[in-house]
């Protein structure tokens, strides 16, 4: 079967764009599967990302959460445009523990200025996974900005 | 004046549980200003919390003004309690530019099993201050678990 | 075969908890399919619940997806239980016409002190269904208070 | 002190939409003071706006709260613009019980295509204010719509 290029395409876009997150390199974040409007992100629990009861940080889960879902976003979006989050909302379920932490984001409704994206955020426990947060995110179109772009 | 010894220990008991966060560690993030109901929380924008377009990272300003939401609730909280956010919902304003970014959080209503905090971030370059993001969060106190303890 | 008695005291016990809602009432909606974890709650778009422009009101499908929410949280709970909504947030993604507004709750994580659920609202045009709004929603059981059961 | 035209201007130019809500009717709301990014609108409890235990239904101080936030981001708008809810989320503090409640919308960042604004949500207990309720959204800017205008 040959390649579908609008995949790798799409695939390479948020692999380069995601190379320049400073933050994501920080959390030692890595891209997992990347398809048309769905992206994976994924980290390891250590001690560089927890809060003050060792569990990790709802903000690094936030981090991942809301680049998943970004990325899921931008997946649909013509090679010109950038995005940008305008607001989300993160509901914690349960203490993220486990070896890793996979933040899958899915695009709900593409928009042509906005977009809603939802991510959930699941724990692997040696191969059981557990959902541990939901988010949902708006994210903005930007075009014809040279600095908002990928 | 004599030193008010209950916002002392509040300082104390938040300064404490900030030095035991690995992720503000992470982020270089500093505890600022500290009273009952209202906790500060800085970083220094670099290179190490950016996105894809050189901004500071909207999962590294949840991550401090969810935490300066914590820490004015438990600031409010009896000493055998602890705290564990349930959601945030944060929106980002305009880009996180300048030498500073504060996030301030305080109390809006403290509850017995709920709070709800709200924290203004706010990007201040040269002394100038400009508000850059807005989240309000929901902590759980919890109550009787060695683990989740200030 | 035989009736599910459980399924039966769910979908009996959720009807009766509505019919005690005024505002339900006011905004003529219909009580949908329910299901233990699963509530749908239907209006008929009319000029009571337009805003200006005439499209239905943000607040009114707010009020049927909080409800929905709110109740295929309480169908998985104990008969002496009742719910308070903590918190909702809703994504509005297209305006509501159709000639049916259905919005379908389902619960994501059910605790012992909070719930987590979810709400999708589509607008029915012709047969036709669309996705028009999307809530998750914060519910807290409440135990052992008479005037906040079912 | 000769009248502030613009004042005067933007309290009827709200004035004139708000009468066009029939939702608004609905819940027997009504305007109270307004200026440029401040609008309040009140409702009087009864059972017409309850929820099953009596109290009024989140879905109501959700509508309240956000027709408040969206007539204060209209209020700041040139003439020719309209207004639409891209989300909002309300955190509900206390049982709204009193003889007034008052949703109290006021715009914190106002752009050129979102706006984000707050409403306070206050029972009215004989002359005792309680806030019970805090809602934040983000409205988006229309333009160039005859459909979607004040």
């Amino acid at each position: 079967m040959p390649v579908d290029p609008g995949s790798t395409g799409c695939h390479e876009r948020i692999r380069l764009s995601f190379a320049k997150q400073g933050f994501m390199r920080t959390l030692r974040a890595t891209l997992g599967d990347v398809s048309p409007g769905l992206v994976e992100i994924e980290i390891r629990p250590d001690s560089s990302i927890t809060q003050q009861h060792g569990f990790v940080h709802a903000g690094a889960l936030g981090a991942i959460a809301d680049t998943a879902a970004g990325y899921a976003a931008l997946s649909l979006m013509p090679k010109d445009r950038g995005i940008l989050t305008v607001e989300f909302k993160i509901n914690l379920l349960a203490p993220a523990i486990g070896e890793r932490i996979i933040a899958r984001g899915r695009v709900v409704k593409a928009g042509r200025t906005l977009t809603l994206a939802q991510s959930e955020v699941f724990a692997d426990d040696a191969g059981r996974q557990k959902l541990v947060a939901l988010l949902s995110a708006t994210l903005m179109t930007v075009e014809g900005r040279e600095d908002v772009r990928d």
